[in-house]
């Protein structure tokens, strides 16, 4: 009963920074020092999973969160590979720096074309996403394919703002991170099997709560 | 371009196939031997996460699996307290098991009574879940005020079907499920930090998938 009044009483944001106290003592226990500019988004994906191995395999490609909080502007597009990833998203900070997000996954042309292609929805989801006239930013949280049809595609000139590649499992989805950070492009990757769309939603928040430090609450 | 091919050769319930034939084989070759009835659970949460962790810190109560397959029936409810819990759960499943699936975190009236109180929205979204005149499962991924207020209710006598309690993170978590395996309610827990909406929709679509082991892809 306590228990709960006190929780009650702990307003969300409140519980986060307090969250963010706990993982920044527990790094320098462990005697990790992270560089400044990768702490909003690596505590964030620690706060998300609880889980401190992303300490040791989050892969941020040089310049990338410089040119992510660049790319966080009026008229930019997210684009996610699942509707779980889409709906982890904060959308009233997505509002509010002026961007729109999707996930195609769900359009009955997507799952039509993939049919007939013999592919994955996602990998279909991407090609839409490299079609649109604007800036894009990716956030890969389940399909290594979708990975895959990325590096296959910067290739003939795909130029995301910013690819958040961290598909989670067991099967292509370490080639595939690995093929995406060879590609060059800007990015952010988890090396190794784990990730999510719960992570790839944690990261693309982390990044627009930097650009927009004056986040209220809700 | 050949990982590509191979890749989208593979279809996704192969892919899965073959990830869980990954996963049981590690945990045989770490010495674990996971009681048959509680694999699909503990192997689907692996699959969506990679953390093999949860092998240790999984917690299932007596019986819980079959009641909760039990549970799973036409015209019971599931009912989550996120919004991307519900997002990840399989739709198709839960329509062809005759049920329904909801999360209370976006009905106005649930965000106006929280303000209100001066409480959480899980909290009164798990008090909706205690108004409902049915059977229900309840999915908490997220939010540990959310389990502290069911087993307060259960207290005052409610009893649902099942209560997945998986709440990840740094405060007040930990306690919240230790009060909730506490009460005697049918619970599948994830002992410690760790968890999620993610692990909490895996742990309902295993329960769903064991049900119906007729379930087609898609």
């Amino acid at each position: 009963m306590e228990q709960t009044e006190r929780a009650g009483a702990l307003r969300p944001m409140e519980i986060e920074r307090r969250s963010f106290e706990i993982i920044d003592a527990e790094l320098k226990k462990m005697g990790r020092e992270i560089p400044a500019e990768l702490r909003p988004v690596l505590y964030r994906v620690i706060h998300t999973t609880a889980d401190f191995e992303y300490a040791d395999t989050l892969y941020v490609s040089e310049g990338a969160i410089r040119q992510a909080l660049d790319a966080l502007r009026p008229g930019a597009l997210i684009v996610t590979d699942t509707n779980m990833a889409l709906s982890g998203l904060h959308k009233s900070a997505v509002r509010k720096l002026g961007m729109e997000c999707i996930c195609f996954m769900a359009d009955p042309g997507v799952a039509e074309e993939a049919k007939r292609r013999g592919c994955t929805r996602a990998l279909v989801s991407m090609e839409r996403a490299a079609a649109e006239q604007r800036q894009v930013i990716l956030a890969v949280g389940n399909a290594p394919t979708a990975l895959l049809r990325i590096t296959e595609l910067s290739r003939e000139g795909f130029r995301p703002a910013l690819v958040v590649g961290v598909p989670v499992g067991f099967v292509n989805v370490v080639q595939s991170k690995e093929a995406l950070i060879a590609t060059g492009l800007p990015c952010i990757v988890n090396r190794g099997r784990k990730g999510g769309s719960n992570v790839a939603a944690a990261i693309v928040n982390a990044l627009m709560y930097m650009k927009d430090e004056t986040r209220g609450e809700g």
